[in-house]
């Protein structure tokens, strides 16, 4: 019975993906869903990314249960940005999406990030329309992730291992969370950086602007 | 309709964590829920607790979505331990943990500690039969996280923050995490800790003991 309510549920939430993406197709936007655990540092990396010279038009959709606080972040860099609240969800799913996209001037993006929720389980299910689905992780987590939560490294094409100038104060082996990650998902392109020093962070702009000038 | 749905499982989950609750009570067991985001340290916190001199038996439930490496690593300090797999579901419920309990030997326990899927949203909506809820969380999350996850803060007793041996190296204010979760909840018992270091653990010990006997 449960299962019944959630596939069903899934079902939904597919259709209005599929509508989404129509709509991204139509203004031309390459969408990323942008995943992660609690403070792994998506915010920081969108900062990052606007405030270095992309050549892109970006908007921002913020997810979070409560408060605005990363809008405010953005906001500040000038980029357009929505903030959603999903009042105790753990996710973002294609029908919040839906709701505010008459909020964002599509047509004059090349890039809409989507952040979703601070959770590494529940958004790895939920598409939003996005072209790709995009994943960070803080290396302060540990280097247990990919076995103890597959499915986020399996349907991400993309994982940003952040603060990785933690290195030399923690102990984790980010050769097997990279290892195990790509036993999980032999494709996926994988970038090391810092937000905090910049690190690594060139590659990444590098790969952001090709991918979604491709569009 | 959602909505109906969410309600009936929080109302069914509710009369199986009442009858765990019962059995709990019966067997003279304090039992512990404890929650956090993805590798903020709750099976490190627990392998400190037992391997430190706190004259209490203590058993364990691991929570994960896949793997057993948390119960191996709770094996090897002696302790009896089962692994639930939740197979994707994002938290523990009440009936998975019924459904482990005659595999644990609760007569001879002063304290079982369920350890709860690495998650900062659901496991705070699903009670499981336990005496209280504690958290922890990681310093290097952030100092947004009460803000942005304030159920788990409102519903838990305990917030251990961990991993203080990071604080030189990150930017965070340890005392806006405090003050934001105070506000959310006053009667919130904080620890400052580092599982790596050993710093601050005795007090959590003492504070854990107590609990652990007043049952």
């Amino acid at each position: 019975m449960k299962v019944t309510v959630a596939t069903k549920i899934l079902e939904a939430n597919e259709r209005i993906a599929l509508e989404n993406r129509r709509i991204f197709g139509k203004a031309g936007v390459y969408v990323i869903n942008l995943m992660s655990g609690p403070g792994a540092g998506k915010t920081s990396l969108l900062e990052k990314t606007l405030s270095l010279n992309t050549g892109l038009r970006i908007g921002v959709i913020e997810g979070d249960i409560a408060g605005s606080c990363d809008a405010e972040r953005i906001e500040k860099y000038g980029a357009p940005v929505v903030q959603i609240n999903t009042g105790g969800a753990c996710h973002l799913d294609a029908n919040m999406i839906c709701e505010v996209l008459h909020d964002l001037p599509l047509q004059e993006l090349d890039l809409l990030i989507i952040e979703n929720v601070g959770n590494l389980v529940c958004p790895a299910e939920f598409k939003v329309g996005e072209d790709i689905k995009i994943m960070l992780l803080s290396i302060a987590e540990g280097h247990d992730k990919p076995l103890k939560y597959p499915l986020m490294f399996q349907e991400s094409s993309v994982l940003i291992l952040n603060k990785i100038d933690l290195a030399p104060y923690i102990d984790v082996d980010i050769n097997k969370i990279k290892k195990d990650a790509l036993s999980l998902n032999p494709n996926l392109k994988i970038f090391e950086v810092s937000c905090k020093t910049g690190e690594g962070l060139s590659a990444w702009i590098d790969w952001l602007r090709e991918a979604a000038l491709k569009r």
